[in-house]
């Protein structure tokens, strides 16, 4: 039912049913995008989505091995300590968690699909077990790149019926940061001693946590990180969740079925609060957004191609055309001056 | 002839005629953008452009005052010691700099505008030069910002007979490196001990560098400086201009003379292998592509605005349309189907 001609529809009922191909299939026809994605994206968005954990920090925070405990744990269910008011739009419904897919976003890596059941050394444990996804995503043949494949291929798994998904960066360069960030729950990973190699990177890892977590916590310097943290916090702006601080040493475990319960409340405090819901609306607009100025981008590569970008280019060098003029007549506004809705 | 209700010809001819209520009427018009900036571009764009200089480096590495000593510097001419090739598209016909323009650009200031004639102490020494314009650009009202705002400026000037507009950025972050490369001859100002601070953006620096400057030359250090720069430069693909490392003391003026030979140098190499023009032109296709991208950008607000995004954003959240299809009929492709150069 996985054959490569196979229609989107079948592949989505395929993978739905269990069949990794297929699961891989639709994921690979996302990350190369155009018209394919778009059928693939039509399908995907008709169910809600999965619950996302994203996950970013400094190379060498321990992030792999953190996410590898971490999916361990969730496999044993969300904690039901903290039910969800029955009166929010996407409840904690399931407690348990059947499935779990791993994202590892790497935008500076060449190599992408192939990760697929564990060629990733530190996920080897999993690499067996069939209630676990593991997929690498790096680069993306077509405009928009990761930014935008990586919260298709979240709807994609879970259309295919994935409850959970974990979205995990290698570093916090802006991309990686701003899709680990398009997550329900986003943790930043730091390391004791991290203040010093992450100054400049504070302000903006402040704004997108919802939890940190200092892991290698037997390491010196714990004490240290933790007061750093809890007085940045201190610092900013009060909102109605302050992002908890946690202490993980994923090499042995310790501490990670602590951080999941900090996840679950996160997920309580966002459903309770009916955050959630805006949350993903302004997700959803961004992604629309996204979307949008790609497929622009994509005219004036057409145009590129089509010669008349250089010919404009030329004329501007010239003299005898301006880059305002010239964008009217390469791209004519159209939004704005009709209405193209059918 | 600078009355407010001026159109673009009589503010720029008044401009060129020294009028410079008309100069910074004219560039508020661009920073502001919209359909006015375009008029204002059709006009300067007819001119070819300026000599520029950009100029960046951390906050603290004495920018400022380097920019300062370096326009009075420059008021004297440029050297005659390297004539251009008489071959070449732009040569350098006028050995005198009767004017200089200083674009003092800082992304995160709230204002914008008013510094001209020297509210910026540092430069007072030039505020009452009339050979000497000096404005401070921020924000700008429409989207494209600073990046499309700058380039536009430099045009401007040149339109109104400046000859040489030095762009000196605040810091080192993403739009400023972006908008002080955007010249024909680039300076990385550094310190001593400057490593340790920027050692994230080294390689981003090096890519743009056509001179590093270490200024503070007078503190402890500069012999370090200068060999960490060198072999940073050693271990860089070779080129057929190595970025010379010069060492100046900007309080004192020490080192600015040959600072200036130095740019010299640049712009006679430049000339003669032919790479002005065509740096030149690739700066113009990526103003244009911005342009593009602006417009679009824009077009997508108009579009928020009327409601329409916001409605497609809706029914993606019910389940009921993906981005693909919303952005199919939000924005149905224009470029790629019909030819709307007529």
């Amino acid at each position: 039912m996985s054959s490569r001609s196979a229609p989107p529809e079948a592949l989505l009922e395929a993978a739905a049913g269990g069949d990794r191909v297929a699961l891989a299939r639709l994921l690979s026809i996302v990350e190369r995008g155009g018209k394919e994605a778009g059928d693939v994206a039509r399908l995907a968005y008709a169910t809600p989505p999965p619950y996302t954990v994203g996950i970013t920090g400094a190379p060498g925070s321990g992030k792999s091995t953190l996410t590898n405990q971490l999916v361990r744990v969730a496999r044993g269910g969300w904690p039901r300590s903290t039910p969800a008011d029955p009166g929010t739009a996407d409840p904690v419904t399931a407690d348990p968690v059947d499935q779990v897919a791993v994202l590892a976003v790497d935008p500076s890596s060449p190599f992408s699909g192939g990760a697929i059941l564990g060629d990733r050394i530190r996920m080897q444990e999993h690499a067996t077990d069939p209630s676990i996804f593991i997929r690498s995503m790096a680069t993306r043949g077509h405009l928009g790149g990761l930014a935008l494949a990586v919260p298709e291929a979240v709807r994609v798994l879970g259309a295919a019926g994935v409850p959970l998904v974990v979205v995990e960066t290698v570093g916090v360069g802006q991309m990686e940061v701003e899709v680990a960030s398009a997550a329900d729950t986003t943790l930043v990973v730091v390391t004791p001693g991290w203040g010093d190699s992450m100054q400049a990177s504070k302000a903006g890892l402040l704004e997108i946590a919802d939890l940190f977590v200092v892991n290698k916590a037997d390491r010196p310097g714990l004490h240290d990180a933790r007061r750093d943290l809890e007085q940045m916090l201190d610092l900013s702006a009060p909102a109605d969740w302050r992002p908890p601080v946690l202490a993980t040493t994923a090499s042995s475990g310790e501490g990670v079925d602590e951080l999941w319960a900090a996840i679950a409340r996160h997920r309580s405090h966002l459903e309770e609060s009916g955050t959630l819901g805006v949350r993903r609306k302004a997700r959803l607009a961004q992604e629309l957004r996204r979307v949008l100025t790609a497929r622009v981008l994509e005219e004036v590569r057409a145009l590129s191609v089509a010669g008349r970008f250089d010919d404009a280019v030329r004329s501007i060098a010239d003299g005898t055309l301006d880059p305002y003029r010239a964008a009217e007549e390469l791209l004519p506004p159209v939004a704005t001056r009709s209405d193209p809705l059918t």
